[in-house]
């Protein structure tokens, strides 16, 4: 942390801020400079609320934090890269490129196995699809909940691919955990700090998506709330962040990715159906983050997307889904990762 | 809701998208353009999501909403302004100026009553105060939990203020709403759906602030979340939002109150100490704020800045506050509204 | 400038960024940290963006500016508010607030003259008009050119008004100056440097909006381009920002107010027309403005909107902006300012 | 034009706005809804800002805009690609993905010629340098000037390459126009419309650089003013967009891409250098770009980064540049696109 002085700050307010340093057990180190002092506080940051509270003492300036305050979550910490497995033999953050594909929700037993079968089919080893859907609006579909996981079990079944699914509420935690292999957290809740504790007390990966206006450093903070209380299986997912443009839905972040990669050892998943809310702009946004280096992707593919509860605009229809992931297997390949299965049966 | 045609769209693309319409339970009107044909649908647009998922018909260019999706908060169904009690006498949204002071969290018991004292003393209506923090870092200060609403309980019946305070977790709302007068929903919750409908079935008034990148229609449809759940006494609160400028901790949107007052009937009250992150910065956005037409101002004070637990830099000291009530009384004349009490004893 | 080394930096590393440091006349001071070592280097930062490429040095995590890196426009350097003669008897940037106001474009002499006389009336000091208007679209009016100053000129005879109009090439300079009392540097154009320093040459004050997407530091680093050339009489306006949010054309961000007063000794007016973009709001924005300190406002004032070339949703009507005139001036007076002559004759 | 009016509009303030849309040439076309009317105005929405005026007139809520502002710019008026053809043999827009690259600024002769040939044996196609610089301090360094383009014109001589380089006032048009193959606009002049009619009269290739706060739409205008003078070889560029992140210099959108591929026939580059602000990230965002479907890219290059006179920091060695084309090459194949000559001499 770095303390800047005013200009005009007297000895005596230089004294104070110095004896307050050391009095929260951070080493102080002066700089004088030609216009005004400048002092270093050495010592761990993370309890960093406090120092920034110095600000508010008489001839203090500003306060400039300079370390990173995550520390689980850091790849200086953990230098190699998480492997995360989903279920036996789908792992991600390793050399596979992992593709989830799905409707955004579960309408019915014949839509989700339909569904599950065609996406299988095209090389996605996950399925995604909501039972529990966070709606800006009270009158809209808000999902079929239990009914909702049953249904995505029976696909389970029906095709082997393990399953992931949003969980909004603390209390449904226990319920959504018993019918999914992967809990995923929803960007409006990336700061539910509630939720997170308590799937940090799971055995059991978390989706944890970016908020629309996370940064991210506070999207890091965000996963260390899950690895501090003991679950290390946390997959970020960078699905859009709001913008003044509106061409789009959400400005996808891809160079999120890098940057991602570059501070933390967790796997990086991209989901260009919600960044850019337009069926059509998925592929080439598929293909650009796995060009970027991104470990996953999460997309909407819908039997019909012209008659979906939700999200019917950025949905692929399974055959542009099937097109889409045969040159991505391409593109995956260049990048150094493997998508094996695609479009076999 | 506008449906527009691509440019080459053919007769029987229209037509399905016609029918389409008629299906959903909408009326259509097709206007012939020159290069284009845009259909009208005319209709309750309430469950436009599935209209939405028009966009994925062939031929279609684009869907366009045109009314509001809010019915239950717009000033059109119910225009008359929203008079919100928040203790015997303590009335928001009519012609007194409510202010709500008080610490970011709740320490002890001698900061939290000196400080209920001192804003009383100062004019304040209502103290504030966290119990239940959501920290951006697992390893801040989380708040004193239930030892915290104890102490807000002591302070109100050693001032008699009304206390509001935020509820984080749809498990702590019988809790919290056994010791509040006011439950607060913090930013980072304004789109948890789970907790806004356990709080619209409170018979309480609910202090709602706009999430950081909330925008003001999707704000009224998380205040529409608790209204139709039953619960009428919504207070809305802008507490700034996130831009790309780094000067102030957010952007306080004064705007936001005339585009509510026009929009909603609820009252409308500002948290300048979270916009701007800076204490010497509150006075004068509070002023602001009360120039544009807000009912009620909620701010930070705190007895000793410099050692708070979180927030500090924005905290005001009791009698920077005071000072700050002396002059706000004079705006608050010219802008029609009363602020009784304040300065006296 | 701090210049924080890598965790993992080695000994030869940080002694070549040490003598780079030197090299380049600053003088290095290593702090130790737990984890890593920091750097600062002392010196006049002006010069940043060459200490900012030590950022490629092998070892280098992160360079971090510290100090502010404009000098003229700093109120360090001037701690007294400039006050900035428009006209004799009109001074911007003291006791007085100063009203600027007219129609987005010159139209027609009797429009002009007109609205100068019903703007007068009101108590506005300075009369705004465009002749030279920057349009996104290539076929929108783009101004009446040399006879909108004609016109100009024609109204300031008519009423006294001292006149502010934009000038926005180069080429335009000299042209604009010849009739007008002060230049307006339009927000598109606030980075447009060669425009900068020509107006920094001449012996009259300028207007200079902020961008859209300018930050503080930005936007007196664009002052200080004219500062830098010798002209003083720099007068600021902020007119909103781009954020997410559509309800306003932009979002005005009136915390810029007490953050400039602080920052700078440069006069401070707010611009609610184009912040906005719907007359209906422009008042209490005005308010607003006042009460959070500024030293002046310009406002658009059409004597019939819904024919206006350009901008017409967003102009006040003549007897809109007398009324909001009359309430101004109480907020201004509780501000510590006076506004005389309003609605007399 | 859509335009809606308030619910509780009378009938005589309806005819008024249909008159009205009558005089201004449109056909109004009325939509009785449930709780409100509609009136589509059909006819050219290209003078539109006279129409969004009707929302000042009485019983008016709301003007929303339906079609598209732009017109010769648009792929509905020209469906095929546009070729621009920057010197014999390089053609972008078609099969072969066009590299530019070469340093910020020229800083001298061996540096420049040294790049030159170092970025061409790579396999870039075009050399960028910049002569006039818009830099945000007047501190800093302006660039070389025509000192600057003389120095490019040789290395031209010496390798071959066509020239793309920065004008920045409507001044310099000509002289720029004389040494360079490509005139560049720079993000800040994206609306400097007196810089972009002088570049539309000229008959030479012109890189026009989106804002960071410019929306696709605005975007698109600009192009328009270039092409509305005539000159149809415009190459579009995005360079990143202003938002709240901070882990990069400004975020990259890479949907920009098939979004302007979509709406437009103009070649689309993409600046990562700018976008990003570190060269580490680079490479990974170039390879995106590619797949996302662009048709070139423009690189930062400098033989010393640590001591470069502007955007050290972004900037990739020659051998760093040299080993991501030969990766890129493989994207771009995937891609469908060529990029010859890679890596070989």
């Amino acid at each position: 942390m770095i303390i800047v002085m005013k200009q005009n700050a007297k000895k005596e307010q230089l004294d104070e801020v110095i004896g307050r340093i050391r009095d929260l057990g951070y080493e102080p180190h002066v700089i004088e400079g030609e216009s005004r002092n400048v002092i270093g506080a050495v010592g761990d940051e993370r309890g960093k609320s406090v120092l920034q509270s110095l600000e508010s003492m008489a001839g203090v300036e500003d306060v400039v934090p300079i370390l990173k305050p995550y520390k689980l979550a850091s790849r200086e910490v953990c230098p190699e890269s998480s492997l995360v497995e989903i279920a036996p033999g789908v792992v991600i953050g390793g050399d596979e490129l992992i593709v989830m594909a799905g409707p955004c929700s579960v309408e019915s037993e014949e839509q989700i196995v339909f569904t599950a079968k065609a996406v299988k089919r095209a090389g996605a080893k996950v399925l995604r699809g909501g039972a529990f859907k966070p709606r800006t609006s009270p009158y809209s579909f808000q999902g079929m909940e239990e009914d909702g996981l049953k249904l995505l079990d029976l696909a389970r079944q029906e095709t082997g691919l393990p399953i992931v699914t949003e969980v909004v509420n603390p209390r449904d935690v226990e319920l959504v955990a018993r019918y999914s292999d992967v809990m995923q957290v929803g960007a409006r809740n990336v700061q539910n700090f509630a939720l997170l504790k308590m799937l940090g007390q799971l055995d059991k990966p978390i989706l944890l998506k970016r908020g629309m206006a996370t940064t991210i450093q506070e999207y890091l903070m965000s996963a260390e709330y899950i690895l501090a209380e003991g679950n290390r299986r946390v997959i970020l997912c960078e699905r859009g962040i709001r913008t003044f443009e509106t061409a789009t839905r959400n400005t996808l972040d891809i160079s999120a990715v890098p940057v991602l990669k570059e501070q933390t050892h967790l796997p990086v998943v991209i989901d260009p159906s919600h960044a850019t809310g337009h069926a059509h702009l998925v592929p080439s946004m598929s293909y650009a983050a796995v060009a970027a280096g991104c470990d996953g992707l999460i997309i909407e593919v819908h039997p019909s997307p012209e008659t979906a509860a939700s999200d019917g605009p950025q949905s692929l229809r399974p055959a542009e889904f099937a097109d889409m992931m045969m040159k991505l297997k391409q593109f995956a390949e260049v990048a150094g990762r493997s998508l094996p299965a695609v479009g076999g049966e």
